[in-house]
């Protein structure tokens, strides 16, 4: 028996999303198409090893009465923890009397993730067992023994003070910034939060200058405390984008409404160019050539934390708007919606996160790139991640076996044609590779990228952020000065 | 659905050996007993989750013809590498034309591991797929697709010398520390050592001072090469140990022979205290009051690489001789052999691998105690890892559902009854903790340790080693100044 895995395999499917590689050594990938979960023990199934080439595939034949279930919830139902309205002011009465935890904005955050059910099964903040699996396994095995896929520790730490305010309650109310009731966390458990070895089974490094770390680890409390969650009011931020929080369920509705019969997520937390649009209108264009009839696009950006050089989400979302305006997307067939998870920048461990979470959002494919949820080593002049590592990982996480992988071709700027295209390693020297940074560096000069790199729209945007940036900076500089 | 792991339930089982904290919160543990792998679909039963309590369980019927199959190996089939004796000449022709690269004293131990199937199904140095799966899953999948555990990165690591030297060719020749050949490996894989990742997710700590990080990592190459093996010759190290280094395939066939019914498996790097009789006696006992026939206990001391202040391999095998020949352990019920795997002091992801190497040896029960493979931090005045997350993580892990896992009982000197007991929290004073570094204290200082707590044949082994270490010790100084 061989556990090899071949990852550098010709891909044998109509579905040749697969050159991936930057380099002169091409590589390709083959997606994993599955509709349903493959069982390990079906007899009729001779492999179920991911980057095997599959031969043969089910393609579903249309219907006008498809229902959500795509995909099934992780655990197979989508977890709800908001309170029903009739129950609220009892429930609210009933927390006010408990000891009480503060939330931090990203607490919230959290919350709010746990609440819609983008972590289904999970009901709460991680008890110690499941924060021991997460750390070690990267998934959890579900009471009927399957095992689903959660690489991030969701915990909520807790100070000595608290710990000791709880005492021995075994349930607590839960505070956010404002002093506001969010929710009460029951039959709780406090256990250590050792936070060294947190930081390294979760990032694979303990170098310092990790924005999650800096921002929510470092100054958390000694301990953690885990319980089942029941939150009194859905969370809002009132930031003028709540209408672009769909829950998983709202998402799921929408793509009944829609009559999907796939659906295929898209991740991000930086502007829409157009090698991003190639990408996703060539994914398009490919499950349309599988069989599928209405494969719908979810363009899903993360709206939580996210790092201080980032563009923050009100511009990314007016961006993302221009975007679907000028057609570049098509908004026939495209969701934009607002994905509530705070942002770790762990890379190969975050990625699997990234995805798990759109399954219970109802999406059946998954589309992958170039170092997903990576970041630049914080003190050294490298990636923090090896760029391959992402999908590589991703691709054979437990827990993740039905959900269809999509590993990215990598675009570029095409000199010659003078647009966004396909990376093609024969005439290398025509690309021209602009990262996040050198777009930002580019919108932050004034600069105009080349044409055909981002819609104009989209472009001004971003400009407009960066000059009124440099105005409030100036403004400060003067306030300093005065 | 809830993912609540009940790790604090009410033992129901007669085999109770579940009463594991030595703090005032008494702690119970159901082992989780199964005499065959569980199949996550098989819709019989009810139930996978390792600590449930389990209300019905299969006792064997004895027979006079059980085979080695109380536990199948990982895979299915024991891994054998070592090249049939009519074909080492040719191979070894072979091996001296390839391009080389030169083995550790501790590579040639993890070639002795993976030769003998103790990795099993692993058949070499782990590939890159292998390798993340590894940091990031604690288990590899299978060709059949199901898991296996797997949990630390079993890797050989080159320089940037031997890479160039190796250039292109598939297969390298690989060279013990002597310039004796002793295998090969094809089908290569050459991908980067990234050595701290690699630390921060085998540890969950980069502090320095761990003893395999500073004796093997460091110092290693920054790459690392995997590949299939086929070792040459069966390695041996000449020591007058050789006779108890039994593979895999020996000890199936040696509980085979005694028509073993059940094999408990004990794994230890320190000398063997009337402690850890108690505790694998009481083993044995329970298992027959549940019906077991004739449970084997396989008595397994590790040989590989360990820390410099531990007890030597030969010292502890004669020690652990004089308790067998002492009658504190019985000789008829129990084997005695070497593990030949290095140490890496890695706790609760170790202690995982220790486990899964002896369902490939046959042992179809695991003991485990407080904080396995751990030691004490190398900076901070405290154990480096939460002595309970061992067989917390152990009892979790993937791939390790067919092993019953059987947390110890902790015992200690028990001052009334002059003898070591199992500790009873309601008289804790009564009691008196002996760790292995207070036991090596009161042989280093010829000390003796109170009465009942070893041995005194084997005792002697210990206070006669330390005493030809003082000399040695002196004899060096006086060279130094002489």
């Amino acid at each position: 028996m061989s556990l090899t895995v071949k990852l550098r395999i010709s891909n044998q499917l109509n579905l040749n999303l697969g050159q991936t590689s930057i380099n002169n050594k091409t590589e390709f990938y083959t997606p994993r198409i599955r509709t349903k979960p493959i069982y390990h023990s079906n007899p009729l199934i001779s492999t179920t090893w991911h980057n095997k080439p599959i031969t043969t595939m089910h393609v579903p034949s249309y219907s006008s009465s498809i229902k959500s279930s795509l995909i099934d919830p992780d655990g197979g139902a989508l977890v709800d923890l908001v309170v029903p309205e009739r129950e609220r002011a009892k429930k609210k009465l009933e927390a006010e009397a408990l000891p009480q935890a503060r939330l931090t904005k990203i607490d919230v955050e959290w919350v709010h993730v746990i609440s819609e059910g983008w972590a289904s099964p999970l009901r709460g903040f991680m008890r110690e067992s499941e924060y021991l699996q997460t750390l070690h396994f990267n998934c959890l095995r579900t009471e009927s023994g399957s095992l689903v896929n959660m690489s991030l520790p969701i915990v909520l730490a807790i100070d000595d003070d608290t710990k000791t305010r709880i005492g021995s309650s075994p349930n607590v109310g839960l505070v956010g910034p404002n002093g506001d009731l969010v929710g009460i966390l029951r039959s709780i458990e406090i256990y250590k939060h050792n936070k060294e070895e947190r930081i390294a089974r979760t990032w694979g490094t303990t170098t310092p200058g990790l924005p999650y770390v800096e921002e929510v680890i470092t100054p958390a409390g000694n301990w953690l405390v885990g319980g089942d969650l029941e939150v009194l009011n859905p969370i809002k931020y009132n930031d003028g984008l709540d209408h672009y929080r769909l829950s998983p369920q709202q998402l799921r509705k929408e793509f009944d409404r829609r009559q999907a019969d796939a659906v295929f997520a898209f991740q991000l937390r930086n502007p829409v160019h157009n090698g991003h649009a190639l990408l996703m209108n060539d994914t398009r264009k490919r499950l349309l050539e599988m069989g599928y009839k209405n494969p719908i696009l979810l363009l899903h950006p993360l709206g939580g934390f996210t790092k201080a050089d980032d563009v923050p989400l009100d511009v990314r979302m007016e961006q993302h708007s221009k975007v679907l305006e000028d057609g570049i997307l098509d908004p026939e067939t495209t969701i934009v919606a607002i994905f509530p998870s705070p942002m770790h920048y762990a890379g190969p461990t975050e990625v699997q996160w990234h995805a798990k979470a759109r399954i219970n959002a109802g999406a059946n494919f998954y589309i992958v790139g170039r170092d997903p949820a990576g970041m630049g080593h914080p003190t050294e002049k490298r990636d923090l991640y090896d760029p391959d590592h992402g999908k590589k990982v991703l691709s054979m996480a437990p827990g993740l076996e039905k959900l269809n992988i999509l590993p990215f071709r990598v675009a570029a700027y095409d000199t010659v044609e003078k647009k966004m295209a396909f990376f093609e390693p024969s005439r290398a020297k025509d690309f021209l590779f602009i990262s996040g940074t050198k777009m930002r560096t580019y919108a932050r000069t004034g600069e105009n990228p080349p044409d055909g790199f981002m819609c104009p729209a989209g472009w001004n945007v971003l400009v407009k952020y960066y000059e009124s940036l440099q105005a409030e900076e100036a403004l400060q500089q003067q306030a300093v000065l005065s």
